[in-house]
């Protein structure tokens, strides 16, 4: 079969399984989860063997030691996809639910119900238990998922896939409810893409390069985000030392991801007293600091920054930091600079506060408190697909309940429109 | 100036007038919306002689009688646009409110608080009072707006866009806020929907040909709907006569819209009772019916039904009929035909009732009630920008809420990750 009918097949066998699964119950879908979590244990073996193939490929081929180090599943990354099922399964199930009901004036009953979306493909990179994760909150949200994962981890993918599928075939429910492309071939994403009679969403986890591709590429709705370019505003009425506490946590606790902070920003009346403060902390822990000139007059032993590094998502023990004559300067900079992803404000300033709040266009706005908290799990929707930070059907992290629309219901007594 | 240059220095402008929007207070906007209404009313002449231009340039091309009917602004027109400003400006405003607020265990407090979507580019037809009813809505939901009318609507629309403008500085609102294309070159909408950059998302209103080609060529969002091929299934357990009314309204009430029925699915045990007295009434209203051989056997005196019967968004008085042995035979042909829009089914049957609405995969399901009701009005919504029938952003109507998305607001205490 060439590679089009492969995925055309994958694509029509995923629709058609939308009927079942989205009037399944939320009891038949949490024992699916239950039995991929002890079987992902029980079959740690099988799919460690897949996964030692994948290495060897991946040694051999001279990918780098963290690549190597993403595509490992270890003892530890076998229990947290078991414990990622076993927590999804205890989330509450939206599918069905609505949150209001109304009676209009003619006597009709009108609720809107959520209901899932659909067919939901999935493209992302080396991490093999991103098709657990992807699997578990599409199947529990009643929709129909592909997963299309990086090509080197293609056999740990195929084990994973085996066990969602006997899962599948002992609770009755059609094997289209969840697939994994088995082609490592990439004109298999283009074709995917395609597929937008068959394909309700696509999300793409990944690097901005997956990212920018994905979208190019397709004729189906994407929620994506492209990087997080995320700000710590210091205001003058800042409690310094929680600022530094602030600053710190955002920047350090774990560069590598999308919510940390990229950029301080610190208002000019106390950037003398918070900016020789913080950098101490920031010195001890490694961190490359790169300042404006207003800065370096204060911290004048740390590297000048250049405009390259205002919009940059280093992912990495680096901060650019920028003095301000005030919070109306401080929100510029972002509305030049930001992905739209996490700014957070440190003020004891009520109107400043609101005002922070109410004016800053990102995914998450935060007083107070550290960038860090983006995270669907911190927010309380208890899992997360990833963070849009696209406005349009979800903007923030993506729990459960994004993963589904609502229809509306409406129940009469033979009302006619006059 | 380009046509090219154009676009794009309205697309900077709608951009830069998003902060200002975002925060302007529903007390402002509202007085704007009751200004333009005020002006619409007491510059109705102007109106009138940019629309005598378009109704000249229109007879001078030959446009049809139905298309200058459409053209046409009249009194009623004036009226009917500034009743609908007035009725936007009594709805609640959602931009700033939240759902419901959280408290996280680590003392966060989370809410998701509406915000406007950006900028939003509205592409239409004929009938110049869009303008005003998209403008309306746009500005009451915190959005900037472009709007691109028909090429033979210019100098109606430019005639209402001097109008809006004129309030939107009296106001002190920028005049990016609202802007109406002043060329008709159909290159400014290719150009428009290339503006990814500064406009968040794309409507199009008007015929499957405007929309599949706005679809095509987008690289914005887009929330549309094809077509309505509605059904209603009278089920074994209907009230009849209920059936004959509810199925009357669906075709007869107003055939040219989206939520008129196309199709009407009927229980093989009612069939001999119900169709002949539903086509009497058909028949008096001069309705074209087209049936089934199942359906002819009752009613042999009607046109047999072709397979492009199925699928056809009629809007005219005609409709298809079809026997099937059971509901789920009539489910299975609205999966195969409907366009996800409305479906209703008559029954007294609790079961089969629970069933319908549970399984039928559109955006507004009906039980003992008309197609007709899928309205933004009819539905409670207060008012409409157009009806989508794909599941990402809204599904169904959508109203001054599906203008909008959410940000999360986070307050803390000085919170870092642990």
């Amino acid at each position: 079969m060439t590679i089009e009918m492969t995925i055309i097949e994958m694509a029509r066998a995923a629709r058609a399984a939308t009927r079942e699964l989205a009037r399944c119950p939320s009891e038949l879908k949490n024992q699916v989860l239950l039995a991929i979590a002890a079987a992902v244990e029980s079959e740690a073996k099988r799919i460690k063997s897949g996964n030692a193939r994948d290495l060897a490929y991946a040694r051999d081929r001279g990918l780098s030691d963290a690549m190597i180090d993403r595509l490992a599943i270890t003892d530890a990354t076998i229990h947290s996809m078991a414990q990622g099922l076993r927590e999804v399964a205890g989330l509450s199930d939206p599918v069905g639910t609505a949150d209001e009901t109304t009676l209009r004036p003619n006597g009709l009953e009108v609720s809107r119900v959520r209901i899932p979306l659909g067919v939901i493909g999935i493209i992302y990179e080396s991490r093999p238990n991103v098709t657990i994760d992807a699997a578990g909150l599409c199947l529990k949200s009643g929709n129909a998922a592909i997963l299309r994962g990086g090509s080197e981890a293609l056999h740990s993918n195929q084990a994973l896939a085996a066990i969602i599928q006997q899962a599948l075939a002992n609770a009755g429910l059609p094997e289209g409810a969840v697939q994994v492309v088995p082609v490592r071939d990439r004109a298999a994403v283009n074709i995917l893409l395609e597929q937008e009679e068959y394909v309700d969403l696509i999300i793409p986890r990944g690097g901005e390069g997956l990212i920018r591709f994905v979208v190019a590429h397709s004729k189906i709705p994407v929620l994506k985000h492209y990087k997080g370019v995320c700000h710590v505003y210091v205001d003058a009425d800042a409690d310094l030392d929680m600022a530094v506490e602030i600053g710190f946590n955002a920047k350090v606790q774990r560069p590598g991801v999308c919510n940390a902070m990229e950029t301080l920003l610190v208002h000019a009346d106390v950037a003398s007293e918070f900016l020789p403060a913080m950098a101490d902390r920031f010195s001890a822990a490694g961190v490359e600091m790169r300042g404006c000139e207003r800065t370096l007059e204060i911290l004048p032993e740390i590297t000048p920054a250049k405009e390259a590094d205002w919009p940059a998502e280093f992912l990495d023990l680096i901060v650019a930091i920028k003095v301000v004559d005030d919070m109306h300067q401080a929100g510029d900079h972002i509305a030049a600079y930001s992905s739209n992803h996490t700014e957070a404000i440190v003020t004891n300033h009520y109107g400043r506060a609101r005002q922070f709040v109410q004016e800053i266009d990102s995914s998450v706005v935060l007083v107070n408190a550290s960038t860090r908290f983006n995270d669907g799990g911190q927010l309380g929707l208890g899992a997360e697909m990833g963070i849009s930070t696209s406005k349009l059907h979800a903007f923030g992290p993506m729990g459960l309940k994004e993963l589904t629309t609502t229809k509306f219901v409406v129940f009469g007594d033979g009302q006619v429109r006059e």
